[in-house]
């Protein structure tokens, strides 16, 4: 089955390799039957590791909306979000989440997806990064100061 | 032990929750012993669920250094990275992560970081927002230009 949306992230992710702004990857991000904003993988023209379709896709949808929740959005992928993008996804409340490929394919195509789920999966000590906890206590100030301030905006 | 790195990264998430300018936490990026960058969450001032402080000094990091890659620089964060923002650290390539509260200090704050940690482990039928796989085949195809571009920068 076609989807218009995934049409629209596709040619988005072909485009983007044909004009070298970055890896193959689009992201639509849709209201009411409506795209309200797209994105594509940008990293490496825009010196961001940050900078993934459905990344770029979030802010400009809640830039364009804005607002720091996409509710009654949803977004289409032409690949399962990695865990950058799946946390951004859960923290944008996005409705629904429609993808094409799969983190094997982008691994087969020579990304890391597949390496980084199996990182956040791991415990700490097995992380092939480095982690080490310090000042605890003393961070734990910030929420405090949090925990304190009446008008704090939640999200 | 106190670190100056957290002490700083402390003082911005302290600052951060004092302006109003979101939630309470910070993260610097140091290179060579120096901070390159620094960042505070500034999700709900700025409109974007992706302004966690660790993404923001990363994204900071590699717009003052030129580059997509932080292989030479570690990150000191208030609080263990959520997962997105752990997908961030390992995309930047950086070298060490130092933090200070936990992803259940964060919850028990008011933030969804642990329950975000269940959810990218959940397999996608078992998740709470509907994740659909639509035209994987046609999506493949921008992987296919992306295999034929011999001048592709891979990341």
């Amino acid at each position: 089955m076609t989807n218009p949306f995934m049409e629209r992230a596709i040619e988005l992710a072909v485009q983007n390799v044909r004009s070298g702004r970055g890896g193959p990857f689009g992201a639509v991000v849709v209201r009411d039957r409506r795209i309200v904003a797209e994105g594509t993988n940008v990293v490496t023209s825009v010196n961001d590791p940050t900078a993934h379709a459905e990344i770029v896709a979030i802010r400009a949808a809640c830039s364009a909306l804005k607002t720091f929740r996409l509710d009654d959005c949803e977004i289409f992928s032409t690949c399962e979000p990695c865990p950058m993008c799946l946390g951004a996804i859960y923290w944008a409340r996005l409705q629904a989440v429609s993808f094409g490929g799969t983190a094997a394919d982008a691994s087969a195509a020579g990304f890391d997806d597949a390496f980084i789920y199996k990182q956040i999966a791991a415990p700490i000590a097995e992380r092939s990064i480095p982690f080490r906890q310090i000042m605890r206590d003393e961070t734990l100030g910030a929420f405090r100061e949090w925990a304190q301030k009446p008008d704090r905006v939640r999200y």
